[in-house]
């Protein structure tokens, strides 16, 4: 198991780094690999980067500005992938990571070395350290990069999991000049005319089970073209659903494909979102996880709503 | 003009101290008397605590298990008051008030003494300062009482306000005990059956002009009452109208009274709210402001959008 002394020791020894981010990329594992990218190359290294997914609009200015190299990898590094499945359609590279970056209690090993952190309320904590154990900068760009990864891995301070050393981690990054309010401004207070669409339906649509504490959400792909809403515009809704008054399981229930539905599930504890998920091959944290069913949409409902009822009486 | 020391001392040289919050109490306004009394008490000293207003709900524990006094007052603080306007009945007690903690750069000097720092996020802020000085602890239950200041001044730490000092000071918070995590769910992730019926309003109601750089809503008492929302439910709705891609002003106008209109008025940079409610005789930061009509609605109404539309056209 490699800290940070060693993950510092063996980038600073590599060079034609490849840095990987997980599928349905978020601001943490692209703040990681972008902010890991700009020192690296800031130390003369030729750095690359991948991701299965596009890179979300909202997060395109974490990678303006960075001169990416052209050249045939000599190290893989992975940043915030918790499980080579999460690499998405680069999973066959999940095997050749040389170093894996991770802040997920519940990482499942994957690569040769790997530095992980349960405690980190996101990768990006790990990267502020890293940095300057590598001798770089954090400069105002890179500061941007970590600061987005931490604020939206922490809904903005306000999960469980942001700890005093994050805020003052956070405190840090402003000095060296991270835009902090326009970026929470960007991430958590700016909703597209599709957004307030959808959030309408959302508010009209959602249901509740087991005495108001289940509710549950079904985004269909005919009800997100009505709206109009994009990718981006969706991220807030699963946190959306846990909010109300006396929800302990807020489930988020939505189509994929032809009988392909994805749970999001949010959990106020103690009711456990991860152990929940588990039952149907899914992961995640005790406050976010999610799983994937490939049946219909009324089964799946059924079942995931029978699977929070059936945890709420063992509480 | 009183400083941190200053503060302390003329505190420590008190007894029998009544402590005053603004009308319309908020976490700020009431974390600082609370955290203030509970750490006056631990001192030994009598002190009170009044507000024009009811605390809200939400709020409530803020003051559990404080041991108000039962005395003639000699000395009379206020917290987080810019203007003794804004004790609302309790404004005949303005000009007696001996010591004023205020973080309102906009403050209009009223008591004997005035410590205001309109750098500070939050009075919260300069209370976490001063209870140090006046050699209290930070008990568990004082931090909570900053803590939710802090937070709720800054939005949960979103708004432009929050410096690294606020960052840091929230993290020694945690330190000493602030149940930082359950304070922002009930702040900020919680919202009853009549909160969803009220945004459901909210998103259908909601209204554009300006090209869509001002968004308007109107809360009429009909309205609310229809929704079932309370005090506590209706905070955020003057941020929400603000969200909106492209809005700079966002526009909130609720029914107070028979032809007595109060308008809630947020900005986005460069947009200057204060300098709009200004005109019509209100106040606040350049972030969130406010004033209030004395007309009918529609009225209120032309003549907000009118000097939004104007302010704009001048940026």
């Amino acid at each position: 198991m490699a800290d940070l002394q060693r993950a510092a020791e063996l980038l600073l020894g590599w060079d034609n780094i490849l840095i990987l981010s997980h599928r349905s990329p978020d601001g943490d594992t692209l703040g990681s690999a972008s902010a890991l990218s700009r020192a690296l190359i800031a130390l003369g290294k030729s750095v690359q980067f991948r991701c299965a997914d596009e890179i979300p609009e909202k997060f395109a200015y974490m990678f303006s500005g960075v001169r990416f190299g052209d050249f045939e990898p000599e190290k893989i590094v992975s940043v915030d992938v918790a499980d080579k499945a999460l690499l998405g359609t680069l999973e066959p590279l999940g095997e050749k990571v040389d170093l894996a970056i991770d802040h997920h209690a519940t990482h499942r090993f994957f690569a040769k070395e790997t530095w992980v952190d349960g405690k980190a309320a996101a990768a990006c904590q790990l990267i502020a350290k890293l940095i300057p154990a590598l001798g770089a900068e954090i400069t105002p760009e890179i500061a941007d990069c970590l600061y987005t990864g931490i604020s939206t891995d922490t809904g903005c301070f306000k999960y469980p999991n942001a700890t005093p050393e994050t805020y003052r981690i956070a405190a840090d990054l402003i000095e060296c000049g991270a835009h902090a309010a326009d970026i929470n401004r960007v991430m958590f207070d700016t909703k597209s005319r599709a957004a307030i669409e959808l959030l309408k339906r959302v508010y009209s649509d959602m249901e509740f089970y087991c005495d108001g504490r289940c509710a549950v959400l079904c985004l269909t792909k005919a009800m997100i073209a009505e709206t109009g809403a994009k990718e981006g515009d969706l991220d807030g809704v699963a946190a959306i659903v846990r909010q109300v008054e006396g929800v302990q399981f807020g489930i988020t229930i939505r189509e994929r494909g032809e009988n392909e539905y994805k749970v999001s599930l949010r959990a106020t504890e103690p009711a456990d979102a991860a152990a929940v998920c588990a039952q149907f091959g899914g992961g995640g944290h005790k406050g976010a996880a999610g799983c994937t069913f490939f049946t219909t949409l009324e089964e799946a409902k059924t079942r995931i709503i029978a699977a929070c009822g059936d945890a709420l009486h063992l509480q």
